[in-house]
């Protein structure tokens, strides 16, 4: 299933084709050579001070599946419905520090942001589909994981190849079948000053 | 000026050519249509329930000379030394309460990111350069521009067409021509668990 984003001009085919999806195909592997593509992307994200701040935890079925069900086991039961299918997961963590100085870095959560997208972007130029959640225990993922309190936990995303929708069912099902949809332009961006519509 | 990443593995193009250059033509325009393709980009990114927490000015020096440098005037002088020839200049701004229940909206900033991201990946794809700058002065900013508390100011973004290194000199120009780096893949990327090295 494909649902292109709706844009008054047109966009990057890759921007425009990322979408959140929840069918997965169970059975399709992705490489080993994928799986690095993903992380060579969020690497080469921009960042405050060429920082880096963002971790990631990769959470790989194939090769692992004792730790992905550990993964799994974080993620609240409405995400656990549809990423059952899904043979990767990953963690977005943010640095709270700089690395190059140890301070407060008012920007890790942002550049982990860029990362992450970068991540979800490089799944869709391979034909993947990514699938970002905040629907997961942190408290839980820092546990069983080790992960130091300098780290905020921001994000699970769920990765895999789309599979047929008829894989759904209930409100997963009814959810990736809705239309897509965004605030108007003018209500996010602004033209010159704030609040003025730029569109 | 081209300086592509340099991976293990082949990246998606417009991830791989995306690059903070500073050398910037002045006097090449942007059009409305490139404008609007940049802020659908950061529109249609992935958020935390939807809510879409971005919030962006875009100033536009061929159609508000005077908007665009009240802006430039917010930057630290080493970021106006480049930014000087950047026919645009966005702020990228995260709401710090959820839309749908005014709640805090802990994921503000990252969904920031991953839209400013997108807008940046959109003119690279567009032969557009954009560069995120975290050294301006975010007080001035929101006074001049009546920003509400709400809202975090993250970073401002020059856009242009790239130009010759030789619009550049002294430590921009330095800067411009050193080699691209990233920390080593194990030390930010984990397989199954922290801290142990994904590659």
């Amino acid at each position: 299933m494909k649902k292109p984003a709706i844009t008054q001009v047109p966009i990057d085919g890759t921007i425009s084709n990322r979408w959140s999806g929840r069918a997965y195909d169970a059975g399709k592997a992705v490489s080993r050579d994928q799986i690095i593509a993903l992380l060579e992307a969020a690497r080469w994200a921009p960042s405050c001070f060429g920082d880096q701040p963002w971790r990631f935890i990769v959470w790989d079925r194939a090769t692992d599946a004792a730790a992905w069900q550990k993964a799994f086991d974080c993620l609240v039961p409405g995400n656990q419905a549809w990423v059952k299918d899904a043979p990767l997961l990953f963690l977005a963590a943010a640095d709270s520090l700089f690395n190059h100085n140890g301070k407060e870095n008012r920007w890790g959560q942002y550049d982990t942001g860029a990362a992450a997208e970068n991540l979800c972007l490089q799944a869709t130029a391979m034909g993947l589909m990514a699938h970002q959640m905040g629907g997961f225990d942190a408290e839980k993922t820092r546990e069983v994981f080790g992960i130091p309190q300098q780290y905020s936990l921001m994000a699970m995303i769920a990765v895999g190849y789309p599979a047929d929708i008829g894989t759904l069912n209930g409100e997963a099902l009814e959810r990736e079948t809705a239309p897509r949809s965004r605030r108007p332009l003018g209500e996010l961006f602004f033209n010159g000053t704030w609040g003025k519509p730029a569109a």
